[in-house]
């Protein structure tokens, strides 16, 4: 895979260096360009923003930069007029990323689709945002997926793009060592989907004067297995009842159904499930 | 405010010392502290990490060294027999916040609860987590938050760490210049609760045959306002109707409503509004 990210903080991206990412990079899984998008100004102050039209607080980044900051990047990507010799294929465009708050939720599902591009380019914003016509330009020649990592608000899209880059990343074959591991991921697709993981214990049995579970070390793998499913389901429904709520009903089994119950959650309508309101507390 | 972060990749956080968190710091606005849990180990491999108890797949951090970095840095806070010297004030304990895909989510609103504390300390894992011993031995001391920053998973805790410090960060009295701009925020409170931001332009008026939306161009504030919610609504409707349906009715205006209306949302029983069933398309 390659990845570029166009970006006024080229030493953002450092930690792209390191870690998970840093060893795919070394070990040559991922091709990481990082671009100073002052690179593509042409006056003195190297000016990449301005003031919004209609007014209002903050500035807008200017649409040059980005216009000529994407074309060279993705090169003859999408233009006809540059494209492969005659009878050659069409080069594939790269996905443009655009993190910003505004976008759709960037979740395990769009990690597992970005994952499977051979090519993705990044163009963090800061301040406002990006002038839109930057977006509508690169997206007559380019998927372009806005994508936000939360409902918060950063000072810039650059942690959004280590965010996302990592999560990629990951699921690229080869990089991680131990493919079972990232099967069992809270999110992954399987039995676990829609849980939370429970608690983990490692040595030594008794620490501070807390023990680790017993069941833990009983060696019976049939009941270590429904112990840390009971804990996923505990914690996803105190947790994160709209992950119960959403899944489906035959996920469940009947022990699931049993402890959900105690829980206080009724199976509804369509048979999911649903907290009766007497069990909801915050 | 004092931000510590406890890791095994301190150089991972290097980003903390540019952009706006970089300036707060070099400010004083902000203590920033990086510590490398290595330093809590005692063996000649600086071991972090073992096997789980109960089987399967990865490795769990161990409690030792996270339990004697946390005492170190966290000081006498929590610990009566190290407190303060009689009759002097408590030592207010730090927030510990661990990231985790397991925790509750990380939203603006959690943002700024913790901008508002005047110690956080960051405990991000790697591998399949920290023994859970570690955070409820911390709890008997300090609040422990565990956070989601949104439904996919990272490599290690440290990318949440520089997404939920920078969402922190620019809340903080001093670090924004304008005031104004990040209460006009996405997911801020006050009118555009709830609703993502529309496009934004800067100039030229035409750019690559693209001409900004008249009405911006027109002077008139009013008409500028309305457009700029039409186009929040419309966007939030679009990418994130969950963010609508969340929205108690009397945050609608007759303009809203009618604007609803027409891209096929529908008043509910408790007046809040749904998408009726022809409107939603993926």
């Amino acid at each position: 895979m390659r990845i570029d990210v166009i970006t006024i903080f080229p030493e953002y991206l450092e930690p792209l260096n390191v870690s998970l990412v840093g060893k795919a990079h070394a070990r040559g899984l991922l091709r990481l360009g990082v671009h100073d998008l002052r690179r593509w100004t042409h006056d003195r102050h190297r000016t990449v923003d301005d003031t919004p039209f209609g007014g209002g607080p903050g500035m807008v980044m200017k649409p040059e930069p980005w216009g000529e900051a994407l074309d060279e990047v993705t090169g003859a990507a999408g233009h006809p007029q540059e494209g492969s010799p005659a009878g050659g294929p069409e080069p594939q465009p790269p996905v443009l990323v655009v993190p910003t708050p505004s976008g759709r939720p960037f979740t395990q599902q769009v990690a597992v689709e970005l994952s499977q591009r051979p090519w993705l380019v990044f163009a963090p914003a800061r301040y406002e945002g990006i002038d839109r016509r930057v977006i509508e330009d690169a997206g007559t020649r380019m998927p372009v997926r806005e994508l936000s990592i939360g409902d918060y608000v950063l000072a810039g899209g650059e942690a959004a793009v280590l965010v996302m880059v990592e999560a990629v990343a990951r699921l690229l074959p080869g990089v991680l060592g131990n493919v079972r591991s990232h099967q069992e991921d809270s999110f992954a697709p399987g039995p676990m989907a829609n849980l939370l993981e429970g608690p983990v214990y490692t040595k030594p049995p008794v620490w501070r004067d807390r023990a680790v579970p017993e069941v833990l070390l009983s060696g019976h793998h049939g009941r270590i297995e429904r112990w840390r499913r009971d804990e996923a389901l505990r914690r996803t429904a105190a947790l994160r009842p709209d992950l119960i709520e959403r899944t489906e009903p035959d996920a469940f089994d009947a022990a699931d159904r049993k402890l959900l119950e105690e829980l206080g959650w009724v199976a509804g309508d369509g048979s999911r499930f649903w907290r009766s309101p007497e069990a909801v507390e915050e």
